[in-house]
C-alpha cells in the first residue's frame, strides 16, 4: 500500500509491505528516516498527528507513537508536548558518495609478485583440525580479553621454536604477539619513540612502507645503503640514530645475506651508543642450499628486537607474528599493543600453538621447502635457456630472486614491455629510498608460481632481459 | 659424553648426545654459542683446529667443519683462511631478563569488572561451523594478502546489518574491518591527525586509555563534560577542535544515552568547521526497556564516522569490528590500516559474514539480550532487597551500571573494603580525565557474572553502598 499526505509533504510515500505485519514499526521509521535524510521532508517541516497517520496508514496510533518517538530519539523528529511532531533541523543532505578511485587492472597471466607464498599450498585441513582442538578444549577465559602480549601457550611454543631452529635467545616472557611484521614493526617503533629515539635506519634499497610506517611513530627514517655484505652501519657513525632496521638473514631485496664481520660491527655499532637492532627475521625458514644463519638475537638478546611472523611459511591471511623483545622494551612494547588493538585473536593463536607442537607445522615446512626450492630450479633453468646472458643475484632463499638487468636497460620500459605480454615483474627502483645511481635490477617472486609458470612467463619476456 | 679440552677453556663442556646421531652438528652449534654467549669462551680465544675437535668428539671432521662455518656466518667465531678459528669479538654478555612485574592478585569471588560479555555463552560450535564452511570453499587468495579495507563479503553483511538495525547510511564500500574498537579508534585519529586535525574531543568520564591512544596518534585530547543528557560540545565552541569523539547510545561509563536535542546540535557543531564525529557505537545491541537509539551515522553520514565491534555481541577475544568512513576520509583510514597490520585475519572475517548472514548471529542476540536483561533484574533486585538506599544510574542496556555512593563517600575506600570480602568492584574515578569534584559512585559490570554470583556479590558487600 503507499500512501501520500496532502499538504504536508506530497511527494512522501510510505509503502508498507503488510506481509511482514510484525516489521511495519521498523518498515515506518525506515521510511521516515530516508524522507528526512533525502530532504523530502524538509526541516520544521510538521508531521501529521500519530493519529492521522495511523488512520491514514491502516496501524495502531501506538505503533506510530513509538516510531515518533524513536525518531525523536535518533533526532530526526522533535517532539514537543503539546504541540505537533515536526522535522528536526538537520545538518545539510549528505552527499553521494564519491566512487573509489578504481584501479584498471590489465590481465596478468604470469605474476612474479615479490612476497607471497603458495597460496594453494596452505594446510587448511590442519589449520581448521587445529581451530576445532582449540575449541573443544580451551576454557572461557579463552574468549575474554586477555593478556596484551598474547597467549602463554603461543609464547613458549614459539621461543622454543626460536631457540631450536633459529638460535635465539628468547624466553617466554620476552614474546609479544602480534599481527604479522606489518605490525610488530609499527609497534617496535611507536616502542622506540616512547622510550626516546627520533630516527631509525632502515636498508635502502628496502620496503618503501617502512619509510612511512616510521613516520607515523613520530621517527626519521634514515636511509642505511646495502651492498654485497647486506647493510652498512659505517654511514650512521655521524648520524643522530641509535636504533636500525635489517633483514639480516636474507635481506629484502636483494637476497644477500648479512656478513658475519658486518654482524659483528653493527652490534658493536649499537652497544657504543645504547642502541636497538630490529630484526626481520625474513625469509629465514627457506633457504634451498644450506642452513639458515641464525637470528642476530642470538648473538645480542638485550640489544636485538627479532620480530618473525608466519605470513611467508604459512600464509599472510592469518596476521600472526612475534616480537621477541629486549627486557628493557619488554613494557614499551606491551603497553604499544595494548593501545593498537589489545592483542591479536586468541583463538588463532592457541590454534598457532597446537599446530606448532603437533609437528604438522614443521612437516608443512619441510614439504614446503621441497617445492619452493623446485620452483627456484625453474627459474634458474628458464633463464639459462631462454635467456642465458642473463645473471640472477641473491641467495638460493626464500622466493624471490634478484634478475641483473644490461647495465644502461631502463627498469620501467622492462616492466611495461614485460606487461604488454602479460607478465608482471617488479622494478628495482620501488625499493630505493635515495636517489643514488643503482644498476638495473628486476625484483621476481616465484613463491606462487607453478614451475610451467615459471617457464612459460620467463620464455615470454626472455628476449628483453638479455645483454 | 662430556669432553674437556686442555689448554683452550677447560671449562667448556660439550655434551652431545649419541642418541640422536643426525643432530649431532645442531647440538655442537647449540653447546657452542651457549659457551660464547655465557661468555666461557671469550673473545679473541683460539678454537682447537676442525681436526682436533672432531678426533676428541669422535665426529667426522666435515661435521666440525660446518659447525664453524655456520657459527662465522652468524658472528659467534671468526674463521680465516690459514690461520685459527677464533671466538668473534663480541658486545658484553646479555644480563639475565629481569622478571616481569608481577602482580600481587587477591582471589577475586565475584568479580564486577566492566565491559566483558559473558564468556561462557561464546557460540564457539556455530563459530567453528562458520569457519569450516569458510575452509570448504574458500578460494586460494582467500588466504593471501588482501584487501587491507577487509573482506568484500563481510562489508555487505555488515553493512546491511549496521542500515537494517542502527539505521545507518552505510554503502558497504565504506567500511574498514579492524581489530576491534580500540584498533578502529587508533586508525580513526591516525587518519584524522593526517588529514590535519590535531585534537579531538573526548568524553569525561569515559575510557582512560583513549586519551593515550589520541596522544600515540599525535592530537591533544580536550575532556568534554557528560551530563545526564550526554556529552555537551558547548564548552567546545572556543576550543581549537574540529572532531569529538562520543559514545551516543550508551555513554561509557554513565550509561546515559545522548539526549536528541544534544544529537542535533553536536552536528550542527561539526557542521560549523568542517568537523568529524566519531561514534563508538557501544553496547547498541543490548537494550532491554525500548529499541536502541538509531546511530548518529544515519543522521550525518559526511561527518560521522562509526566505529563498532562484535567484541560484546561474541567475544573479545575474535578482534573484528568495523569503521564506517565518512566517503572523504575513507582513503586515510585505509592507509592507516595498510601501514597498521595490512589487514585483519581474513579466515576470521569471513567466518563472520557466514555466521551473520546465516542467521545464527541474530539467534545468539536475541538469545543474549535475554540472558543480560536477567542479569540487571538480579542486580536491581539484589540491590532492593540487601541495599534499598543504593541508587542506579544509567539506562537498561549493555553489562553495566552505575551506582551512586552517598554524597561524601569515598570510592576507593569501598572499592578496597570491598575486595577485602573478596568482590571486586570498580571507581567512577578511574574513568575521570578532569579534576572536578564529581559524586562518587561505582561501575558494576554484570555480564559475565551468573545471577546468583550477582546476589552473593551484592550481599556481600551491601552495608558498604548504603546511605
Amino acid at each position: 500500500m503507499a500512501i501520500e499526505w496532502s499538504g504536508l509533504a506530497p511527494e512522501l510515500l510510505v509503502d508498507l509491505d503488510r506481509t511482514h505485519r510484525g516489521r511495519l514499526g521498523v518498515q515506518l521509521q525506515a521510511a521516515l528516516r530516508k524522507a528526512v535524510r533525502s530532504g523530502r521532508l524538509t526541516a520544521g517541516e510538521r508531521l501529521p498527528s500519530s493519529r492521522e497517520m495511523a488512520r491514514e496508514l491502516g496501524v495502531s496510533r501506538g505503533l506510530v507513537q513509538d516510531c515518533f518517538e524513536q525518531l525523536a530519539a535518533e533526532g530526526y523528529l522533535v517532539a514537543r508536548a503539546g504541540s505537533a511532531t515536526r522535522v528536526a533541523p538537520t545538518p545539510a543532505p549528505p552527499s553521494t558518495p564519491p566512487a573509489l578511485r578504481s584501479v584498471r587492472v590489465q590481465p596478468v597471466a604470469v605474476d612474479f609478485r615479490p612476497g607471497l607464498p603458495d597460496l594453494t599450498s596452505f594446510p587448511m585441513r590442519d589449520w581448521l583440525w587445529a581451530l576445532g582442538e582449540v575449541g573443544r578444549t580451551a576454557a572461557a577465559d579463552a574468549v575474554g580479553y586477555g593478556d596484551p602480549r598474547g597467549r602463554p601457550e603461543l609464547h613458549a611454543v614459539v621461543a622454543a621454536y626460536l631457540r631450536r631452529v633459529r638460535g635465539a635467545v628468547a624466553g617466554d616472557e620476552q614474546l609479544v604477539v602480534c599481527g604479522g611484521f606489518t605490525q610488530g614493526l609499527h609497534l617496535a617503533l611507536g616502542a622506540l619513540a616512547r622510550s626516546g629515539h627520533s630516527s631509525v635506519g632502515i636498508e635502502d634499497p628496502g620496503h618503501r612502507d617502512w619509510d612511512a610506517i616510521a613516520a607515523r611513530a613520530g621517527l626519521r627514517a634514515i636511509p642505511l645503503p646495502v651492498d654485497r655484505r647486506g647493510a652498512d652501519v659505517a654511514s650512521l657513525t655521524d648520524a643522530d640514530v641509535r636504533a636500525v632496521l635489517l633483514t639480516p638473514a636474507h635481506q629484502t631485496p636483494t637476497g644477500v645475506v648479512l656478513a658475519p664481520e658486518r654482524r659483528r660491527e653493527i652490534l658493536r655499532w649499537a652497544d657504543s651508543r645504547d642502541g636497538v637492532v630490529i630484526e626481520d627475521d625474513y625469509d629465514a625458514e627457506f633457504r634451498y642450499d644450506r642452513q639458515a644463519v641464525g637470528s642476530l638475537q642470538g648473538l645480542a638478546p638485550d640489544r636485538v628486537m627479532t620480530i618473525g611472523s608466519v605470513s611467508k611459511s604459512l600464509a599472510p591471511a592469518l596476521r600472526l607474528g612475534w616480537i621477541v623483545c629486549p627486557p628493557a622494551l619488554l613494557g614499551a612494547v606491551t603497553a604499544e599493543k595494548d593501545l593498537a588493538d589489545r592483542g591479536s585473536p586468541a583463538l588463532d593463536q592457541l590454534a598457532l600453538a597446537r599446530l606448532m607442537e603437533s609437528g604438522r607445522y614443521d612437516r608443512h615446512l619441510r614439504r614446503m621447502r621441497r617445492v619452493y626450492a623446485a620452483r627456484r630450479r625453474a627459474l634458474v633453468e628458464a633463464l639459462a635457456e631462454h635467456a642465458p646472458g642473463a645473471r640472477l643475484d641473491g641467495l638460493a632463499a626464500g622466493f624471490h630472486a634478484v634478475l641483473r638487468l644490461p647495465s644502461g636497460a631502463d627498469e620501467r620500459t622492462v616492466v611495461a614491455a614485460a606487461r604488454q605480454r602479460s607478465v608482471a615483474v617488479y622494478p628495482m627502483g620501488q625499493y630505493r629510498l635515495g636517489v643514488g645511481d643503482h644498476p638495473p635490477a628486476l625484483v621476481l617472486g616465484f613463491g606462487n608460481l607453478s614451475e610451467p609458470s615459471i617457464k612459460r612467463g620467463i620464455a615470454a619476456i626472455a628476449d628483453l632481459l638479455g645483454a
